[in-house]
């Protein structure tokens, strides 16, 4: 089933589950990832839908400590400014919340859009330059959906400051920050997403 | 399978071949899809990451002949435009590439970030606020691989000017264009890209 592109109620059954076990991990377990493991799901992401099958992704795994210890300073600088949007009950529940694995994930990935890949020669970006950006979200997407498939945590950190990322990891001038993500086995599995059980805010 | 957050080797192995079997599809049948179907799917989008838990995305399905029509002459509009970047060969070619399924897609959609959604309360896109159109992204690529396991086939279509599909849709001013989806069932299955059988780009 699936290798003549057709699939049943059963796969079907189970992705839907896959969709709903697909969380946002910020708790992981120091245990390492096998790099064979992640080699696959880095294949994998290269399915991804592209705009002109461009294919502008570019992770960068993240290993050495000082770049790992600009990052974690990028977030706290960053979630010390959102604290004070903040007033009252909500400024203290967003002082609980937990937002990112930064410290414990043991792999760690930066992921670029190439924004001058000569790749798919343009076809289909030129009046929404965007959607190179948005086919790397779909690779990332991939990558975190084949990942949960295989029994890992992936969690997307937003709260960083790109400037400062390319910074630390020396980038290319035109490679923009998309995504960073925090990999590894997570401590506990959840269908509700962390923010809902933080009684921060409901699902639709 | 999958009920407890655990995944297999044959549901990998499916997972897999629905990443290769889903295509940008620009060829469809004009048989009707189901609505019910369509509900189903808009529900497991709904289950897609989001920054802050914002769910930002809003479809809006596109059944208005006018509105479809000034659709079709905003991508011809832009095609020409794009068409005259090339030369020679390359122009030849890309005037023979298939790019889009708006004449005969049954189904359309266009997807918007809400700009301004209050849900979330703002967390996670203080820094990096482009996040909110990512959320979009993730929602888009679900429905799409979701489609993909129910046999229908979807295209993205890029070449398009927003600022038009919003005049034309009447959308409020806060939402921004993401994405144009044609849905329909195929009237051909590939496991290799459009512009990969047509001489246009290959995949790494």
């Amino acid at each position: 089933m699936g290798r003549d592109g057709q699939f049943d109620d059963a796969f079907r059954d189970q992705l839907e589950q896959l969709f709903r076990w697909r969380r946002d991990v910020r708790r992981f377990k120091s245990d390492p990832v096998d790099p064979a493991l992640l080699r696959h799901l880095l294949e994998l992401a290269d399915l991804a839908p592209s705009v002109g099958l461009s294919q502008p992704w570019r992770f960068v795994e993240v290993e050495d400590e000082a770049a790992r210890k600009s990052i974690l300073a990028s977030f706290e600088r960053c979630n010390a400014r959102a604290l004070e949007g903040y007033d009252g009950d909500d400024r203290a529940l967003y002082a609980r919340l937990k937002l990112e694995g930064l410290r414990d994930a043991p792999v760690q990935f930066a992921v670029f859009s190439d924004e001058e890949t000569v790749k798919g020669r343009g076809v289909g970006r030129q009046t929404m330059p965007e959607t190179l950006r948005y086919s790397v979200v779909a690779a990332v997407y991939t990558f975190w959906l084949a990942a949960r498939a295989a029994g890992l945590g992936v969690g997307w950190v937003s709260i960083l400051e790109p400037k400062e990322l390319c910074t630390a990891l020396s980038t290319p001038d035109a490679w923009t920050l998309v995504a960073y993500l925090c990999v590894g086995y997570p401590v506990e599995e959840h269908l509700d997403p962390e923010l809902e059980r933080a009684g921060w805010e409901v699902r639709k």
